[in-house]
């Protein structure tokens, strides 16, 4: 089932915390996810790679301006003094700062110049509980460097750190603008694995709605419906960022990458599609409950009409001749009983046959 | 549950008032909220800062032309003595007037040359009756003033005039437009928060949908529906108008001012985006209720058809043995009776199992 | 209830008169509302002001070429000899006479260079009967004439000719554009009224549908929804019409009419709003309808369930001991019949208290 | 009801006979209407009229390069060595004889320079059965040509043909687009007649539904929805057509003609309102007819439930003192039987109170 | 019924093959349809025509660079070797070739100057079984070169080959782009087959909707709907890749092959306008299904109702005679049975006189 607090975690409580403030002011809207911050600095280039995990900012500073990639990747972002550090060192502004530490945003695209900022949502499955989650990654780049934010650690950028270690890997030739649509393509990539997920959790449902449909069964196409509400709320957007990297002519992405990017563009509308579709789908899905409930209610009532139309009317012959009038004449004669017995059997067999006609059962 | 007179409100006889007068006469359309209007005027600049409520508009005359920013804010509309004398000494528009002084404004953005006309819908949300209601917010800026007009004070200002007492604010430094962005910012947080009520409602609501709905909840389904029309209502245009303000080259709003409005923009897709989503949701919900409607039916139907179905055969064979025939041989057998309670519990236990096969309970 | 000859009125037999007729020759396609038809002229400017009926299109003649505004208006549009005059005499082209004629025009502007003709639906509204009816307005102005045309008298141009009388008023100074502004803002005005109206109705069907909708509830929903259609169908078109009169660079309209014209547009943005939150409105009105009825449904089975189950046991029970067996030895017990009572009994409290649990009552 | 016969109609078998074959084969695709193709000449101009029937296409080259337009109209399609002749006599385009032949098109206008094919598609009712089956015109005009074809004579024709031979006619002053204007103008007008025949059906339908709604009437209202559907798929590309007609260059296209094709665009736009609205009301019939199913339901509930919760409960009491016990002193008593009335009537007339407070009949 | 893995094959786990993986790896994502990859090779130019078989790629390449049209066909692409040996030949981009092999594209139209690829999905029915399946079509094309992949062997190639075998026949004569069109062409038409049989298939529901409905009816209405979701996803992205190809101005598209481009996007347009009358038809089946449901359900209780209306009632007066009391005069009196019966008899005909009138039966 859906994790219900994505409802609350997308407009709730935590805005309030800012209303009021100045803008530009430094505060984290979102959860502590990790106790502590991590980073981690990968510099490459085509011949050389350092690896290592960082306490403070200013350990960056030796990479800044060499001509080598410097990817310096966040995990957690409680700790504003960080931010504000890093900030003055690479000259990001107090905005981009500001919307880095609120994981309230709708994925965007700015161009500032001396660096782009992307952000993007993550949709982050819990396979056990069959959860889904949305973990906002924010990704800045300029000519050389590429700083990526999130509140907790991210599983699918272990392959891409390896592929980094590779001196024969292609990545390693190319400029930021490539690793930031690596780090792009991971999480469009994650969407699909997610949609999987939930078309596997349809066909199920859709057995049930087969065999034996319960309100619980509603309740589960309206909780996927509702994921697919917020699949959809995180991936339009994301359309619109990634087409504008394509077709915005940012001096900070290269004309190769272009086509790269164009590529992903092509899966979003694939996400965008197969979402219209698996609404189009649970919509179908409540139709056809809903008519087998009423299926159901027809089949009951068959069997109570079949039992009272057939029942109610032999009962009253029997009642007739339960009355004890003195001048009854039948109850003396000697083939009544019998001949009720037959007029009931009679009109049980008619019935059953009526009904029969009319395809009752 | 919703101001039930917002209906009439927004269309209804406050607009007759006018009909047949000529275009251009300053009549009062909508609420006399407070009894007297009150007027206070704060001018404040890098190094100044004065606060001071004004009895009559004349007294505002000294700080019109002085290069420190005036912020005149007035409480109340319906006195158009105070409307006209202001007018005559800004030189506004008599269809900015007009307009002002008409609450029954969509929103709205025009610029004059000399100033910048604005109309903005805030929504209050009563805490206590869980009413909201919809307050008309004017702005009209120019180069060095800011005049701000509602039918009653709005406690969201108070953050605000605390922060332009604060020498040390950045607000201090900017000129009226950054002042302009700072109310309209104040009023979009606004509908954050009674979005965020309205999410809670929407959660108290659905948890009265799993364990016992009532006609009643549907009915709260209907208001909250209703109740996100009126504010897609007035989200939709307001949306036009910060996209007017962040594209539109106003000569009024200076290029860095441009960036902190982009921000609001993100801002009120957010909000159309949420009141979409809760509007999916309701829906959902209205389907939800119905199935359990028929659920409930089908429950009702099974409990009266197992009832009917034993009972009614098993007290025909009773009546049966009730009959006053002569000639009935059975009654006079010695195992007839107990042969009779047999056969009736068979056809009890069979209906039973007949039933419980069926799933029925 | 609304007028359903609308409908018909539409597109219905008038069309037919003419199918088969080469363009450009005029039929009055319309209703005869007014035996004779009425020519009302008024002639004024800054300084002077005539008003006369008159019978034949020749006494305008002298009006037609002075320096002052001349305003014809035309009630009832069956001769079609006074029209082919005045279209001689203005110089009107043939298909501008042949779509004033045709009451089945959809609203539309077009400039004829010396002349714009423009066409527009009034709603009318019959308090008594409660019934709508459009009425076709057809506006010809050129430089300093304008002549109106419509079937009947329309009372919404009587305070604007008491306006024109008085020597002080600002339209006396204006062209024929404003005047032509004028007669739009009225008609425009008139459908707020019509909406209030509607409002009203649909607040009252509401609390009917709280007490006791019935199947005539649900018609007075859809005759309002039908009504909204119709409404929709007029003023959408009306939108357009006054979009183009705003932007469109046309030498007749004169550029300070033009901010008085982007008004009105305001105000059709606010009808269509409006006529959309309605119908949004009228639509959930439908649901509680159907939830009320199948709730209804709902309580009519649990009464029905209540009794049945209750009363089917314990009737079984008695025709039990109805029996004639002879060997039936609880009969000649002495507290048989007392334990049948108390058996009864428990039964019935416990089919209560089941009930009560599952609360159906 | 509609031809059930449009669906195949539309798509089917007849495209199969052409799949595989290359482009430009001169196949017929439809259906063969008439035995004989038959055509017929009409050359006029000014001061000139010819009219007459021909047999072979040679006949028609005297009249080509004559000052005087010609008017060439072919009724039935499946005579492919005829289209070819003309085609070659005319020097039109492979795919254009194509397109004329294959009457399963799309509504389109093709501009070849030498000439303006257009197809169109016309709606043909059947008075008698109330079907109505569509019917593909196509024509082809160049500077004084025009040759128009169809599978079937069509009546609409004729009073055109009337006022081609009234010299006076406006019509004969004009060329070959102004020819085509009229042709089109029919088809057009048609539209209005076959709506007018479902408006006046759909107020048939309305009224049953009313009176006595049954599972007929609901298949009728579905009947109308799908002519709708099939009107709506023939006059939307046909509004494209004559938009494009007006707005577009075409050199064959004088200016003035301009004018009265804009006429046929508002028609067009008419159509395509009033096709909206009757689809909105026939969806608002079928929430009518659903609502009055269930209505009627309860209806039936209500009877039921009404006789059993009377009957059942007294008849119980009835079956308590038919029990054969010994010990049951009531039995004995004087006034038992009239106090057992008492008490049934008694509860009889609470029942009825109580089912009469809750408003059920 | 539909091939309910379509859903599987569209999104599912074939993607998760290749996540992780860098950009540009050939990897086949899809079926393997076939056991070998079969390469056939026709050669053809206004005098020449060479079909062959190839087993090697290299065989290919005395063909490359003659200026006849060289036609490569590959069915099944399981096989990277070949790909990759082919994309070396012919100069072909990473991407291209990735693309090709990933059998889970979108329609879509590349340009890369020396050849242009596009992507079309084919809708293949197995007539048997009913199924429809979903393969995917690589195009690429170039100067004198068109290279066509898929997963298995296609029949609707063959009438296409039969023709460039006939030295008389027109596309002979052209370039490869009218070889694109013409393969185009035959997917489109295929397009058309499956509408047909859906059509029909759609018929037939109709058909059991009137006679017997009965919920796999309605399974089959929803498995329709499912498959219209599934072609209108290929057919959509589809029109956009001719509509470029017919406005695009691609140096490799000829003008004169524009003119045949746009026909098939006048099929595209008139598949979609198909598909969407289709659902809208099925959806209005569902409505049907539903309102027959209910209307079962009333007549089951009608049945019920008047069965019990009818004998409650009279049944109940017999068990009142049916009771032991001494004092009960009626039962001594010598008329009272028969007077019973005439009263029952009189309640029951009344009962149904009473129910004839409310026309239930």
């Amino acid at each position: 089932m859906i994790n219900t607090s994505i409802l609350k975690l997308e407009i709730s409580k935590n805005r309030s915390k800012k209303s009021g403030l100045p803008a530009g002011s430094l505060i984290h809207i979102g959860h502590k996810k990790v106790k502590e911050t991590n980073i981690s600095l990968i510099d490459y280039g085509k011949d050389s790679h350092t690896e290592q995990t960082i306490k403070r900012i200013s350990q960056c500073f030796p990479y800044k301006d060499d001509r080598t990639i410097t990817w310096i990747n966040i995990d957690g972002l409680h700790d504003v003094r960080i931010m504000e550090e890093l900030g003055t060192c690479f000259g990001f502004h107090p905005l981009t700062l500001e919307d880095v530490l609120n994981t309230d945003q709708r994925p965007k695209l700015e161009d500032f110049g001396d660096y782009i900022y992307i952000v993007l949502k993550m949709i982050e499955l819990d396979k056990n509980t069959g959860e889904i989650s949305i973990e906002q990654v924010s990704i800045i780049f300029g000519k050389n460097f590429l700083v990526s934010f999130q509140e907790q650690p991210l599983d699918i950028y272990i392959p891409l750190r390896n592929r980094l270690r590779d001196s024969k890997s292609a990545i390693r030739k190319e400029g930021s603008d490539f690793l930031a649509y690596q780090l792009i393509d991971l999480i469009v990539d994650n969407y699909f694995k997610v949609l999987e997920y939930i078309g596997e959790r349809i066909e199920k449902i859709e057995n049930k709605l087969v065999l034996n449909p319960t309100q619980k069964t509603l309740k589960a196409i309206h909780g996927l419906k509702r994921e697919m509400l917020f699949i959809r709320k995180s991936v339009w957007p994301l359309r619109e960022v990634i087409s504008n990297m394509e077709r915005g002519h940012f001096l900070l992405i290269k004309k190769p990458t272009g086509l790269y990017i164009r590529d992903i563009y092509d899966h979003t509308i694939q996400i965008i599609d197969t979402v219209e579709i698996y609404r189009d789908m649970l919509s179908g899905m409540v139709e056809i409950y809903l008519s087998s409930m009423s299926n159901k209610l027809n089949e009951i009532m068959k069997v109570l009409t079949i039992f009272a139309s057939i029942f109610i009317p032999i009962t009253f012959i029997a009642s007739m001749f339960g009355m004890n009038f003195k001048y009854m004449p039948e109850l003396d004669w000697r083939w009544s009983y019998p001949a009720v017995w037959a007029v009931m059997i009679g009109i049980g067999v008619f019935l059953i046959l009526y009904f029969k006609r009319k395809k009752w059962f």
